[in-house]
Parts: structure tokens; sequence; C-alpha cells
């Protein structure tokens, strides 16, 4: 594979000091390379650092406004608007979040929706902070056209996601992720080169016809949404709660990260916080998370199954060995960081 | 087919004076056949009359308590906590809605959990209540446990159930209403009796191996989450917001709507009302709804594809023609609910 291991913190100081010398803030830097390292450390690399070059270029070009800050535009006890004014979905989710999580420390759950921001990275990332205030945290985002509604052909909802964090008390927090795409590109990509079929749910060819085929697939064809209809119905209501609600741009209005890098892709995003103990003390609630997640571990397995997993678990255990570890990063992506680090001269941490 | 078609108002009568003779208030009856004839109109029959028959009898057995009044435990400027105390699930959800409706009209956004109730018909029916307020509603249940983690072959999760409802302008409002299954039950049966297979994402056997076999599937088999494992992420993130932070039953500490019959279910429930013009204009947010539902009817469609449809669209459509046309009613239903009417004294519709 030539990988080589490099020490999160490591990355996480060369890519601050990029960032820095991009124009954010040394706050606002940080934030954004801890984002990124954050997924890396979970085992989520296409959230990882391999996202720094396009950020990069995004940065110098104008489709990310470094010097922007979110702005408050419209608040009320439990609700509130912020408009991230083009700069870096990671400051301004952060801030949503952030501003959530006090407004539900006074009313039990408050909902903050953002427009006019960028690519935000992990959305775990930003509903994990809720964890730590004993709430429960969840976080959406639109993204670039690139599904199409069920019978469709044309990207018209993008690979929308959306992330929900629950703390539990012996166990590691509960934290699905989840994008509303049967599959990501990565993975198509790789059947290609191993000349593998893929299952008929993944793709659709150029036609909109399902297909098995990963060359017809990348030959202008389309990701399915995961699970039908059901899919594009999350996939909707996702684009719905954050781009349609917030003000922002939503469906065909989004630009996608990698295309029209000068321009801000107007992405919208939508943080909301519950506090637990608004409902329940947050002892018991915690109590409750460990035994639902033990009926989740306890239950007989399928023929061949090993272990059962609850969402959130096999990132943590990644988390845990990487931090020990290091993140690995094969040749193709330390070179990129390495042209990085030498055009921003900050130096590579391998 | 032998079907009749029965005029909505008069099924929706015969239901509340069936409820009425079992001992629930003129208004909770009358709320309780409300959301079984709203499933019908829309086509949802799953949800709709032919719940009659177990509704009544655990009326009569204890399984619902037709007295109990949901009692406000905690509240909160955006949240609050009901009991339910057994009573029908109709009449606890649609309380749970009502205040979340009245805080978010303060607040902005609000969160009502339900505990101790039981099954609550069609989700839909509490979301499209925040609809005329001008708002957003959310609306969630657990269900008694009939589906594994990704991996186990027991029941420890329902094939819990959430919905989502959003107000549009010129077209009819979305809603988005899904259980967390890839298929019901009833499906499997059908291809049963018609000895075709079953798609391979389905169904379980009783081994936990996906089987596209009906009868494998039917013989102590389970059904799968949509999706793959991020189906089962739904269902249990649904079963923690309801059940686990509710203070009520989770997982297999829930009971099925048709065993023991004489004992509450202890089904949990949570509703949500997010106010649009806390975030944007109404009428703004209901012009951006209609754009991106044009945005979804204009997609280019795939081959064979004569339509998209977004969601809600169909059950819409349905409930158009069944409001002129009737609710139909087959010969077995009919038979049922007949025998009930004698049974109370209330005289049938048809």
């Amino acid at each position: 594979m030539n990988e080589i291991l490099v020490p999160a913190p490591k990355l996480l100081a060369f890519c601050t000091a990029c960032f820095q010398k991009l124009g954010l803030s040394a706050a606002n830097a940080r934030l954004a390379a801890e984002n990124l390292i954050f997924a890396n450390l979970r085992g989520v690399d296409s959230h990882g650092v391999i996202r720094m070059k396009i950020y990069a270029d995004r940065l110098r070009l104008g489709g990310f406004k470094a010097k922007a800050r979110p702005k408050v535009v419209r608040e009320n006890q439990s609700s509130a608007l912020i408009d991230a004014q083009h700069g870096v979905g990671q400051v301004a989710a952060s801030a949503a979040m952030k501003l959530a999580i006090r407004k539900a420390r006074k009313s039990g759950a408050a909902v903050v929706a953002v427009k006019n921001s960028n690519h935000f990275g992990a959305s775990a990332f930003y509903t994990m902070q809720a964890i730590e205030h004993g709430m429960i945290g969840f976080a959406a985002t639109n993204s670039g056209p690139t599904m199409a509604p069920t019978g469709g052909r044309e990207g018209r909802l993008g690979n929308n996601a959306m992330a929900l964090a629950v703390p539990a008390e012996k166990f590691p927090p509960i934290v699905l992720d989840m994008a509303t795409g049967a599959a990501a590109w990565g993975k198509i990509f790789v059947a290609q080169q191993k000349k593998t079929k893929i299952p008929a749910t993944w793709a659709l060819d150029k036609h909109g016809a399902p297909t098995d085929d990963p060359n017809a697939a990348a030959d202008h064809g389309l990701i399915q949404p995961f699970g039908g209809y059901k899919g594009y119905g999350l996939s909707l209501l996702i684009d719905i709660l954050t781009g349609v609600l917030s003000g922002g741009a939503f469906s065909t209005h989004v630009r996608t990260l990698y295309k029209q890098i000068e321009t801000p892709s107007r992405i919208s995003h939508t943080c909301a916080a519950l506090r637990i103990d608004a409902f329940i003390p947050l002892a018991n609630f915690r109590r409750r998370m460990d035994e639902i997640i033990e009926l989740m571990h306890s239950c007989p397995t399928a023929p061949g199954v090993e272990r059962i997993f609850v969402p959130g678990e096999i990132e943590h255990e990644t988390e845990q060995r990487r931090a020990k570890e290091g993140i690995p990063l094969n040749p193709e992506l330390r070179d990129e960081l390495r042209a990085l680090g030498d055009d921003l001269r900050v130096k590579p941490p391998f």
C-alpha cells in the first residue's frame, strides 16, 4: 500500500498552518483543520485531508471567503438563521451548533439554519459538540445536485447528508452519520479498476436505468438514493430543512465542491440540539442508552456475522487506534499535501 | 374484487360511534376515527379501518385504557414530556403535536416526547396538523420488536416510523411518511399466494440470512431494515428519540399490537414543530417549496417512467379521489366491521 502513518497532532498542525496562510484566523484555521483530522481519525478518509487541496484552491480563488464571519440574521428563543457569507462551512456550522446548544440549554430544544455556506466536511463533527453538553445533536447539509428523484435521470438533489449523535454512559456515543446516496463514487471507481459488477441499486446509467456495470455508471450516470424512494424522500426533505428553510440555495442552485471553484457553492446547513434533561435526568438517560446498545450487541447473529455494531462504533474504534498509530496517508495524498505545503511555505509532517 | 365504496363521512361516523361505545369521550372517539379514515382516504389502508377490530379488542381487554388522559409531566419553553397513561395513541400524539405547535409559536421550535402510549396509526396525520399553523411537522413512533439490527437474527427494533410534513403554495404539502422496514408483511404474504420471489433485500429467513423466498421469510423470519445498515441506524435512532428519551419502553420492552392484547404496548412517540417564519417569511417559503417541487416534477424521466412524484403526492391524489368516490372495503373487512357494529349496537354504513 505504501502508506505511512502520520501522528494526528502533527497533521492537525500542518493543516492549521496551511489554513492560516490561506487567510483564515488562527481559531478558524484550527477549527477547519480539526474537522478534517476528526474525519481521518474516525476512518472517514473521504472527508479528511484529501479535501485540503480543493479547500485551498477555493480559498485562493474566492469560492470560500477566508475572512467571512457568520452573521446571525434572525433569532428567536429556540431558532436562528445564520448567513455564512460564503465562508468556510466548518466555521459557519460550528457557530450554528454552538448557538443551538446555547438556546437549547434555556429552552430544551433549538434549531439553527445556515445559508450561503460551503462544504462543511463530516456532519458528525458538529453533532458530537452537543453530546458534551448533555444534549442530542443533529446536523444536516445539502450539496450540489448529483442524484435524480426516483424515476428521473438528471441531478436535482445532492447526496445530502445528516447526522445524529447521542451520549451513552459506559459505551461511546451513538453517532449516525449518513449520506442519502446508495454508494460513494469512490466505490464505483474501485469496481471499474477491479472489473467487477456493482449492485444494481447503486447507480443509474446515462439514460436513467439502474445498472450493475460500473463503466456505464461512470459514463454520465448518477448515484441512486439509498433504499429507493425512501432515500429520495429523505434527501429531498434534507434539502427542504436546509436550503429551502434557510432562504439559501437548494436543488440545482447549489454548486458542487469541484466545479466553478472560484464561485461560492451556496450550500445550506441546519443544526439542532435537544437537551436531554428537559425530558429525563441525564444519568438515567445514559444508563438507558447503555441498555439499548447492549440489546443490539447481544442480538443473536446471522450466519457468518461475528459481531453487531451500533452506528458510530466502528468509527470510534478506528479513532482509538489511529490516535495511537497515526493517520495513514498514501503516496498520492502525501505528494498533494507536500506540494500544497511548498506553495504555502508550510513544512509537511512527513 | 367485490369491493364496495363507502362514503368517508359515513365510515367516520360509524367508527366514532364504535369508539364511543368502547368508552372513549366524544372528542377522543372522533379523533381516533379521523386518524383511521385519514389513512384510508390517502390509500394507506394498512393504517385505516382494518385496525378497528384490534383497537376494539384492546379497548375491551385493557390493552388501551379508554378513559386515560395524556398528562404533561415535564415542561420547558420548547420541550415537554407527556405520559399517555396507556390511552389510545391517537389521543396522546395529537395532544403532543398540539403542545409542540403552541410552544413553537412562541419560541420557533419545540419537541414533545410521549411515553406509555399505544399504536398511533398513520404518522402523517400529526405532522399535517403543523402545516395548518405555518409550521413543519415531525412525528415518530417506536413499535414492537420485529426487525433485527444489521447482522442479527432476532427482533430487537420495531418497524419504527417517522413522518415530516411541509406546506407549499400551489402544490399540496410534501408529506414523507415512512417506516424503516424494507417491506410490509402484507407484500410478502401476497408473494406467497402468487408463488413469486421477493427481492433479497426485503426479509431474512429464520437463520438471519437474506432470502428471496417468501415462504422462508414467513417461517419465523424477519423484515429487513430498508437500505441496509442506514435503515437499521434510522430505526435505532427513532427508538432513541422516542422510547429512550421519553423514559418509556424501547426495543424489546415494547409490545406489538396483536400480541398480549390485554396489556398496554408501552409505545413511545415524539412530535416536533418548527415555525417557518422564525426563519424566512412564510409566503416566501411557500413559493420556494413550489419551486423545488417543480424542479422534481420537471426532471427528465428514466425509460418507462411517466411521471415523477414528490412524497405525499400519490396519497394526496388518492385522497381527492376517495373523498368523492368513497373508501373501498373488501368483503372480509366489511364482515369484520359489521360484526363489530353488531356487538356494539352500531349500525354499519353498508
